[in-house]
């Protein structure tokens, strides 16, 4: 249905019974989301939940493919970043949404990164008891990890996503082409989730990134194709499996659990989420190794990646150990005292591991000696 | 587990796969929460929301059992009354529950009416994402009603119940000696529901609450618990059928249309729930009979238990046909302009109709002018 750009439109699905869902991934798709929408669902009524940065980029295209079809669009807008993932930008969205009458079978559509479609998507969750989603991820980022999987929520004064529900969209629509207007930076955190998501499941896409990192990063097409869809599909692969992070998926927390920690305390405003995951990621991996879990020139060897993407791997001067580690106290993973923490026992494999919190302080210690 | 009182303890299971339930119906039911809870979960953490009325009369036995399990419990208070069911006393749970850390195993019970089953509820829902619920409803309605199925949630400026999830308990225990306490208002209130269940599914029960209704209102620990036990019964089955409030479930808004819009045009404050759903289901019953759809007598049949019950029948003089007409526009059951609306045929017995607006204010006004 979608018009594809120069590539093809590789189409993967979410498999979770009747909640599943199709991605779809390739180029020059905003202009076919009107068609899309319209092929999919019976309402011609829909919100487009947006930021002033992505919106004033994409909406236009958005809105005028949906009108195109029919559709009367809402747009709903709210602040860029992620200090605004918060519950006041949640009662935001319900006041600019309710105050039309939404009905039950008007979806709301998240076009924007991974604050807005975790905001966008709890606010779909929790308008009416649930109205259907659309994920539109703009950066590289959601566009691997957040717009699949169904997690959803905002962030407390406690920590990060400490409110939200586990709430599956019904359509994710991947465009490529909204990468080419992201800053680098943000590019660069995104492929720290993208290396993650190969340390964990997958040596031959590790080897790839080793490979193409320099085209991946000039945005070649079909490189970024075959990656971003990767990626997902291995996502899509493991949610499959578990739904709700009762098992499996906790693997995807790898780099996650100091990742958060060093977010935490630096107030999620130095750090992108990537950036902190990368330090998280370059932690797990030599704790890894420290516990004899796995070789240190594996662990070595995911530090070099990161290091080549030119992210962050070493934990902020300024956070101390005893910091971290009560930071890591208050992880969602936390069980009895002790964290579910996620090692790596080679590229492509990993397991679990309990960690007391003076576990953390002293890998922290003793990975800063060195 | 739990010591039943003087009457046996009644067991019912709301079916719903690995998300089943059991409701515990019986009295004397709250000195034995603790071992129940030491039974069914593993985390000895707990989080009691309540009120100040109800938390003042019941709280002390509540946490003494628990504490005598060794339980350590965090008692969350809430503001008594539905003007308070908002995303602010939300926020309140939100603040109290995430100041100690919680884990995902760690339960929150709800101690009080509808109030704080729903916002209690929807606290469990999204707290980290959902953790265990536990529901002790002590007024007749949430009893019989709003403590199974659920259906959680907080109200919006533009109407009741616009925000919330479809989120289960893991069980639910009704102790009828809480019923004692309850103002008689609330009381009849809470038989509105019962009426009204009767009305749409059993036309036996229907027949006891018209043989026994004064010894009901005596609390008659025998009669409660059959009726409570039988609403809870169908209840359970039309939940089992329908969770997510597809097709059937909407058979239980059966007097809730006009009766949500009374609510909201009167502020929630001037009528109960219950009083506003037995003008609703008047309003209903007249409707069906004006519609032919059942007979007049069988109506007025409805509308005499209604008025024997103490209840309020009439539409508040205050409430012009327009403005209902408009308040039901707002209503999550409206589609394309029309309000999926519950008729009965007879007694036990519904069917669904599509009405306009302009029909809810015709209706209105040719009620009125009897």
């Amino acid at each position: 249905m979608l018009e594809p750009g120069n590539i093809a439109v590789e189409t993967l699905t979410v498999d979770l019974g009747e909640r599943s869902y199709p991605i779809l991934v390739g180029t020059g798709m905003l202009a076919g989301i009107g068609a899309e929408l319209a092929a999919r669902f019976t309402a011609r009524q829909v919100y487009l939940v947006t930021n002033p940065t992505v919106g004033g980029l994409y909406a236009g295209a958005v809105i005028e493919s949906l009108q195109g079809q029919g559709f009367a669009v809402t747009r709903v807008e709210i602040p860029d970043g992620e200090e605004h993932k918060h519950l006041g930008t949640l009662a935001s969205i319900y006041d600019q949404v309710l105050a039309t009458r939404p009905e039950r079978t008007w979806p709301i559509i998240a076009l924007g990164g991974g604050v807005v479609g975790d905001v966008a998507g709890f606010a779909a969750a929790t308008v009416l008891r649930g109205v259907p989603f659309i994920q539109i991820p703009t950066t590289l980022l959601a566009q691997v990890d957040s717009s699949v999987g169904g997690k959803t929520g905002v962030n407390h004064a406690r920590g990060k996503n400490l409110i939200g529900a586990f709430y599956q969209p019904n359509l994710v629509v991947i465009d490529l082409d909204t990468l080419a207007s992201l800053p680098r930076r943000e590019l660069l955190a995104g492929l720290a989730e993208v290396i993650k998501t190969a340390v964990i499941f997958d040596a031959d896409l590790f080897a790839q990134l080793e490979r193409q990192l320099d085209a991946l990063l000039e945005l070649d097409a079909t490189v970024l194709r075959a990656v971003v869809a990767r990626c997902c599909q291995i996502k899509a692969s493991v949610v499959a499996e578990d739904e709700r992070e009762s098992g499996l998926r906790a693997v995807l927390n790898f780099g996650h659990t100091l990742g958060h920690a060093v977010e935490n305390l630096t107030g999620y405003t130095d750090l992108l989420h990537g950036e902190a995951v990368a330090i998280g990621m370059a932690f797990a991996a030599r704790v890894s190794a420290r516990l004899g879990v796995c070789d240190v020139a594996a662990a070595e060897q995911v530090v070099a990646l990161l290091e080549r993407a030119g992210l962050p791997v070493a934990i902020p001067d300024g956070l101390t150990s005893a910091a971290l580690a009560d930071a890591v106290a208050g992880d969602k993973k936390v069980s009895a005292g002790r964290v579910k923490f996620v090692l790596m026992c080679e590229i492509g494999k990993t397991r679990f591991a309990r960690l007391g919190m003076a576990d953390i302080a002293a890998h922290v210690d003793a990975l800063r000696a060195v």
